[in-house]
């Protein structure tokens, strides 16, 4: 059985989608938007259009759609292409809370199509060089993993700056950003959640967060996310008991670090500061840290497409599991609740 | 009133002190250590010396001391010393705990002698240029201020290594970091401590932590120190919502970040990652972010022993007050509490 999709919205996503998708042998059936600039624009592309996702949805070239929408319709349009008999990849956030996604993946069971969601962030090589690390042991035992996103532009796009719409970086990154750290560590459970939400540019949604998740695997995750600061810290910064590993960027550029005779012995040096001495923070003698480069890891984004292919045709399991989505979203409401009371949120404990 | 200075304990501080507080006039008048070695160190460099504190603390020619032996015998010392009739100087920390320095504090009191502490990173550079953006405004309003000390050295030294002694980071650094924040913005209350604190390499005592202040003024602190990541974060990292501040070493290397047409508007650009787009992301256009060069502050620390002169001359106010050095080992104390429970411990409310 062939992927046969509909589009459902034509922004930035769906347009990306259009683009994307063929490669896994996905056939574009159809397009719709309720813009009239859109659907022109579908047309030109050539694509089948409609002005609405209900007339779509009665389009029997089409068995699968994909809901690039604002973030409040998913729910919505899940439920309607569930009853129209269509398998769903909703954007992420699948929902705009547990509630939701436990309503939509009822509608998709009682329909017996397949639900799933494009965290397509699980095929970041940064990502995956960190979870690689992981689990080969790599820095020995980790204990602090920071994943880390800036931006000096300041802005948000279109309707991400509105709350009605599931606006905010919480739901566009924040999502992502948690699911890639319980996606490195499947089998960690997260002891508790503290998160410092702020509004720095933005009143009504959130353009900076620090999530923090305790682990019980010993290592402590640092999600951090602003679109206001103007000098970028690296994408990850790993820490174990037997090395540091830096990823700069998406593309990941950067290496790992590891000392030889360092833990064993090596002679105490001094630094003055203006205010005192430091035996502690004084440099590494040269030659001290030896820089290794990174472990090589392969992605191509296009395997969600293929193993939504193949879990149609009864192939593979699902990659993107309706299960761990629920996880990813428990965290984020537990973020929410720990800004809002300053306390931290205690979670599968 | 001249301070005529006796140093119990003839270790790496004891020297340091013996060889920095006569630039302010203070005259060394004595030292003593337990160890044969240090009291010959001690005769070699042209000091008095005696064999104990108790020894010491009988010469009529010392009226004050500063006690730079390992943390756990601050207390007794200091009693020691006020029944003495000496004025004291103790070392950071204080006291392992406030029920200690609350001690200390009433011992000083009913002996008439004068009780501070050498807090001597209130006159870091890289942190009173931080000081001077929060207090003039540099950065706008500031949302996030991160201070951050690593080491790739991984050891402590001597007894810094045994609980028994006070050892342990936060005792011996988080002391300052905490210090230096409450010290930036002293109007500010505190309204929550939550800390991750973790032995990478030392079972005995902390080797990592990190501690996050969420102040009533709108700044999170993030404290962080380690003595095993190998790749250094920046000393500080300030986000303003009209600037960055970076600041990468104790010698004030860094600059500030700006945006001039940023918040304005800008074209939207995207990037293209392995896994998917990214527009809020994507990297500014050539010339949006302007550096600048840090603001200039002058310091020196022996204003520390200046202001202890000044103090017993009755012509100022100590600098280091013992309040200031209680709230800080409260925040070490809930530090400890919210590391151990997985709790936020919400103070100052």
């Amino acid at each position: 059985m062939k992927v046969k999709l509909g589009i459902i919205g034509y922004g930035g996503m769906g347009k990306w989608h259009a683009q994307n998708a063929p490669r896994a042998g996905v056939r574009i059936a159809a397009v719709c938007d309720i813009e009239d600039e859109k659907i022109k624009q579908a047309k030109e592309d050539g694509f089948v259009t409609y002005d609405s996702a209900e007339a779509l949805l009665q389009d029997e070239d089409v068995n699968t759609v994909v809901l690039t929408v604002p973030n409040h319709l998913h729910k919505e349009m899940c439920i309607k292409a569930a009853k129209a008999g269509k398998h769903i990849v909703t954007e992420k956030p699948a929902a705009l809370d547990i509630v939701e996604l436990d309503e939509m993946e009822l509608a998709c069971k009682k329909a017996g199509v397949f639900l799933t969601v494009h965290q397509n962030r699980r095929w970041d090589k940064d990502m995956l060089i960190v979870k690689k690390a992981y689990e080969e042991g790599l820095l020995g035992n980790i204990f602090t993993i920071e994943s880390k996103l800036h931006s000096a532009n300041g802005y948000m796009h279109e309707w991400h700056l509105y709350k009605k719409y599931g606006g905010g970086m919480i739901y566009d990154w924040g999502v992502h950003l948690i699911d890639q750290i319980l996606f490195m560590m499947p089998d960690a459970k997260i002891n508790s959640v503290y998160a410092d939400i702020k509004n720095v540019l933005h009143d009504e949604v959130d353009d900076y967060f620090k999530i923090i998740l305790k682990m019980n695997n010993g290592v402590t995750a640092h999600i951090e996310l602003s679109t206001y600061i103007l000098n970028y810290a690296p994408r990850w910064l790993v820490g174990g008991d037997k090395g540091t590993m830096v990823i700069k960027t998406f593309a990941g550029e950067g290496a790992v670090y590891k000392t030889g005779v360092m833990l064993s012995k090596l002679p105490a040096q001094i630094t003055e500061t203006v205010a005192g001495p430091t035996r502690q923070f004084a440099p590494v003698p040269p030659g001290g840290i030896v820089e290794e480069p990174l472990p090589e890891v392969e992605t191509d984004w296009i395997d969600f497409y293929r193993n939504v292919t193949d879990v149609l045709n009864n192939k593979a399991e699902s990659k993107i599991k309706i299960a761990q989505v629920r996880r990813v979203l428990g965290v984020m409401e537990a973020a929410r609740k720990s800004a809002e009371s300053g306390k931290s949120i205690l979670l599968e404990q």
